[in-house]
């Protein structure tokens, strides 16, 4: 049975949108229970909305969110009571085994990092992403892959990088049941000899490694092909990638809307097309992804997108009982001690 | 008049189509001087198959081009008299005002280091790129920004930046006839806060910096959409970012190929919409754009690509002329001055 915290007042879409999702996934079939972490009275009332399972849920009381543009750390330090503060606390302590918020980014990654512990031989967490590639991944032929670190650091050592690379094979596997994921450090080209020195002197830890599958260097290209299930970077450089990969898939939906508007012919066309662009769009569907973990902590951190609707605050507390039932603690623990 | 030479040998397209793309620009009106360099008798050859205006041409003998394979410094070590080196050398003698070339791109950019003077203050020369994207810019309203630096450096000082946005700025002003272009530090948010150490320091000089029209940080989301007219860089970080654009570009091809192999429905759907996707191939056309300028030395480097067909070769020639008559390098040195 997996214990799972969830922020209720963080996300764009409002404390009904969290409260909707964790009463669907109260009434469906599984052994998770939540602790609900917000203002008692709106989450009382939002309950009252819901068809759901009270046997399942419990609530602890805590003031607002962090604002998504507050100085996580002013804001941190101002505000005591803040649902995220209250829910880290709570998952530290014991009260649950993985976290789930919708809520600011910066907040959550700085809250945990002054509420947990790192696993032994971590400098730095990282935060990781799943997004879209045109290859399948894993026995289930996942049509996405992992990427990390987009943001919990700015630079990265090559310790660092090596750390990455043993989260993100621990992760891929729990979240894709894959045994093996292909793991590959980003860099400006395939040979051992191209990037960064940081990157240089991890490709050539991460070749010793006995259980990471590691592919070597991937290229730009390499990214929305999908040719690795882990892509390795650091935070600086994959937060420009995931957020350039949200950019394309705006513009793409602004060509077709455009198209769409134009002319008869194309809106007969792109009505042909509806099946395949439905395709597309549930492949490139974010929310059906169930957050970004947020790796190197000996708790589970899941961060759901800030636009998450019901379904994609059910899918992230899937995505962390999962995380809790298969010890995606330990078996990064045990990666790291294969360096050694 | 602008005297241009051509690295006849370079390419993957092989030396017809370089010959057939010049030889088809000394037929249309302009005042471009072309000396061709690379093999005598294949040269020969090739324009005997062609029509041209054999007043605007002359041909220099040389051996064959560094393979895009090849290690470039080993290459030019071991082949003193490869094309791009006897170009090169030609352009540093004065017998030219602009180099084309669409081989190896790190034999160009080390021929280039080797050969021509920086312009004073630039330290590190810097490759730009012109990309595809959503807004539209300058007073043509070209479909495209610029992006610099893609790969000539790896990590970039913020001295380094602020001259990487005065060039860019320069050959925005001359290719897209912007008097004004908007340039921008690639950065992991919009604040003035964010980012490293070298891209911190930069934005403050370039807050102050009279003559550049600098707009602040942009993100990932931002490459796409096009909302500045340049975006600068490290070259690490432009390489990946350029070769996702070309990723992504072909995974939308081989998707819509995809689709169209499927069922009847779709094929007719993408039938419908053929006028809608050819102007989207012809926005993502990298050919039409002329090739990517090498920015900090006192004569005009043009890189055209490796699989440039005749009329990328030609713009590439036009592209090279026009910043000649321009004067490029001049707009640099007084952006530099500017600094100061």
């Amino acid at each position: 049975m997996a214990r799972v915290v969830v922020d209720a007042m963080g996300g764009d879409a409002g404390l009904s949108a969290v409260i909707e999702g964790v009463a669907r996934l109260t009434l469906e079939e599984n052994d998770i229970q939540i602790l609900l972490v917000g203002d008692v009275d709106e989450i009382t009332d939002a309950l009252g909305n819901q068809a759901h399972d009270p046997s399942k849920l419990q609530v602890a009381h805590s003031g607002p969110a962090v604002g998504m543009g507050d100085s996580p750390r002013a804001a941190l330090e101002a505000c005591p009571d803040a649902s995220i503060l209250v829910a880290m606390a709570a998952l530290a302590q014991g009260d649950a085994d993985a976290l789930v918020s919708a809520g600011s980014t910066g907040a959550t990654i700085l809250a945990a990092s002054q509420h947990l512990e790192r696993l032994p031989g971590i400098r730095r967490a990282a935060l990781a992403a799943v997004y879209p590639t045109e290859q399948r991944h894993g026995p289930k032929d996942d049509p996405f892959a992992l990427i990390l670190d987009v943001g919990a650091t700015l630079t990265a050592t090559a310790e660092d990088l090596v750390s990455f690379a043993i989260m993100g094979s621990a992760y891929a596997n729990i979240i894709s049941d894959n045994p093996n994921p292909h793991v590959a450090l980003l860099s400006n080209g395939t040979e051992a000899s191209k990037g960064t020195e940081a990157i240089k002197a991890a490709h050539q830890i991460l070749l010793k490694h006995p259980s990471i599958q590691f592919t070597g260097n991937v290229e730009g290209l390499d990214i929305p092909r999908g040719t690795v299930d882990v892509v390795v970077c650091e935070g600086f450089l994959g937060n420009v990638v995931l957020k350039m990969l949200e950019g394309v898939g705006e513009v793409v939906t602004d060509l077709a809307k455009d198209a769409y508007a134009r002319k008869f012919l194309w809106r007969l066309g792109l009505t042909m097309l509806s099946q395949g662009l439905r395709q597309l769009r549930v492949m490139t569907d974010w929310k059906q992804y169930g957050g970004a973990p947020l790796l190197g902590f000996d708790k589970v951190v899941i961060k759901a997108h800030g636009r998450s609707n019901p379904r994609a605050i059910r899918n992230a507390i899937k995505v962390a009982a999962k995380a809790v039932d298969r010890d995606l603690a330990g078996q990064i623990k045990r990666g790291l001690q294969d360096i050694l």
